[in-house]
């Protein structure tokens, strides 16, 4: 078993980078203090003897030799990086619960046929530059490397320029490297496990999921002065929009969801007509035709909803996977482990979208979930217990040696 | 007559400070690009051999000495300060045409009674610091300084230091001058003059007004992960008053508007359901019941909106004035003035808040009002003709010569 105090102690240690403003954490991908939560991942996997090899879109690969160096690696992945009002476990728990199964094989002189390696994957978040999982939607192929370092965040600087910025571009070329199976364990950001009282979710699905981001155009017009038959009114239009993806989601009940989290304003004055509004819209739903249905009903309604105000409408989608099925015998493996172990375990399937969604597409990959205190995440007061993760993390264990050796 | 073309090249030569993005201009107030255009001003104004003093709001007055300076001056003014996405006129052209007034009589070597003074007051948009006609206000007793130099920007900088750190503080104690009468030519901002075809707008009335922020509070959450039924969505919240805000204007037509213009949303991730939105709504009308119904009406609604979806909600009053009714005997000189000079006039009623607004309350205060071509104003695309301009400004000198001599 893995030693769950040591993990808490690093989870900490990684808390004090980027701190948040209410408990949580505020460490966006490649900002300087991503840099030096990677410097600290990097000096944590030297002193455990892994060597680091990272990729031109900043992924790092933090080796653990097996017995035979030439089988495919078993990877124990996730991500660094989070929200700008976010957790302390979103990602990092995964990462750092990896180093936890390593340290631990050391201590144990235990040693692997397969070598292991710890990932710590680019940009999960998705926040500063759209999509999310963008560096490992291009190793699996997804999206090509000009299209990653081109992306640009709210002040226009580009994921290209703010990489070799923080000093975090590597040489290898992004997925050349083979993977015999791939782990993720992840915080279940949703009430599921917590209401059910099991400590391992084993996650056999992830919903699929459209960003679209939406752009009408008006006129910008004095508020005060100009007639309510005048208006060409930016902002009205966003209104009923929004109310518009909230009743598609309702329609498209249950295993569905739907929200704008990202909306501006322009010129955002309060004396002037918003001459042009743009945000994004992110549907969510295990069932790929509830997910075509509610994107292509939002766009005949959004189109409507501009017409009537005589607004200009742009819908671009900025990111998409369809639902994802995870691999059934790495599944069966979880779930041995936690039988063995005696933790209480369920089938769930993954609200969010992950870094293991994307390499599921190029390798058997499976995650493992852990229960989150009122299904809260992307917000600064997300919290998990120490016990969850710590069993969680011999789950992990146990499954990553079992793969590891056949 | 007044010199139109004099005028107009003082207009393009203001235009050039603080350029926009669209061939208007972004002069906010207390920026540096404020304290270039007050420069300017000054240096024209000394040319014409006009004495400064500025009070400790900024405001600046600059006096032509009369026949007798012991009589109580007449006072032209309006502001410099623009939207962030203005246009060239919405302000300036009040203060300008008092400048090519003074420089009118002084070619003509015209006498007059009484001193008349150019006033630039200071931060009349309110959109950089709220409310707007902040330091008219101040001049007419209507906030106290304290309020004033305590209003913060979006960036948290205070009216009073940025005051201190364009150097344009003065000493005199804002409201301590006398007032004989004051003129405010402005342009329209709506599309009435245009559609009747009159040069000259009598303005006798203005437009109340409410401005209400609005804070709701939800709960920051995982787009993905969190069940529709988890949510408290202030994205949602903020939607519905938007639409609620625009149903209101529209049943207490005719003659009452509303919109929101500001509107901002925390975290403002593409994966995190809003936590916090705060906006400001903007009602107007020239009918006390219609503003007090329409506030009261948007009050109790916004509370049904955020109690149905568990959000809390805080509104917050930034910006208040009654309707206004301006002087009829200063309006009678105007209409002399026109009905003299051969240009076509008709009375109108301010859609928009102005200094004259305040300062009516302490003196006898009238508007003149200047047509803009399609009504629009607050959009750097805002255009006027050299005639228009020349027209009104040729008004103003007569009712301001008259005025002068009473
Ligand atoms: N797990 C997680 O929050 N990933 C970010 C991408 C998403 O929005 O699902
Ligand atoms: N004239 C003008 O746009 N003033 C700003 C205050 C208002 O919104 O009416």
């Amino acid at each position: 078993r893995v030693d769950g105090d040591r993990l808490w102690d690093s989870l900490m240690e990684m808390a004090k980078i980027g701190p948040g403003i209410a408990g949580g954490n505020n460490r966006q991908t490649l900002t300087d203090d991503d840099a030096e939560g990677r410097d600290l991942f990097r000096n944590w996997c030297e002193q455990a003897d892994m060597t680091m090899t990272v990729d031109r879109m900043g992924n790092m690969f933090m080796r653990h030799e097996g017995a035979d160096p030439d089988l495919d690696p078993v990877y124990i992945g996730s991500h660094l990086d989070t929200q700008p009002t976010g957790g302390k476990y979103d990602g990092v728990l995964g990462v750092l619960a990896g180093l936890e199964v390593i340290r631990t094989i050391r201590d144990l002189g235990i040693q692997t046929r397969r070598p292991i390696v710890l990932t710590n994957w680019t940009n999960e978040e998705g926040t500063r530059f759209a999509p999310a999982m963008l560096a490992s939607g291009v190793f699996a192929g997804m999206h090509d490397e000009e299209y990653a370092n081109s992306r640009l965040d709210a002040q226009g600087k580009s994921f290209g320029d703010e990489l070799d910025r923080i000093g975090w571009r590597g040489q290898e070329t992004p997925g050349e490297r083979p993977i015999h199976a791939m782990f993720e364990y992840h915080i279940e950001q949703g009430p599921i496990l917590e209401a059910e009282k099991k400590e391992i979710g084993v996650v056999t699905h992830g919903q699929g999921l459209w960003w679209l981001e939406v752009t009408l155009t008006g006129k910008d017009a004095h508020t005060g002065s100009t007639p309510m038959n005048m208006r060409v009114n930016a902002g009205l239009g966003m209104a009923r929009i929004i109310e518009a993806v909230n009743r598609i989601a309702m329609a498209h009940q249950p295993d569905a969801v739907g929200a704008v989290g990202q909306a501006n304003v322009y010129p955002n004055s309060r004396n002037v007509i918003p001459g042009k509004t743009v945000f994004t819209i992110d549907f969510r739903s295990p069932d790929l035709d509830k997910l075509t249905s509610m994107r292509s009903q939002l766009e005949q309604e959004a189109a409507e909803i501009a017409s009537n105000l005589g607004l200009g409408i742009a819908i671009e989608p900025v990111g998409h996977f369809d639902p994802v099925t995870f691999d059934e015998r790495l599944a069966g493996m979880v779930r041995d482990a936690a039988r063995r172990l005696g933790y209480g375990h369920m089938d769930i399937v993954s609200g969010a979208g992950h870094d293991a969604c994307w390499i599921n597409r190029v390798a058997p990959t499976v995650m493992i979930m852990c229960p989150c205190v009122d299904g809260l995440s992307h917000n600064e007061a997300e919290e998990i217990s120490p016990e969850w993760a710590k069993a969680g993390t011999d789950v992990l264990l146990h499954a990553v040696l079992n793969a590891a050796e056949v």
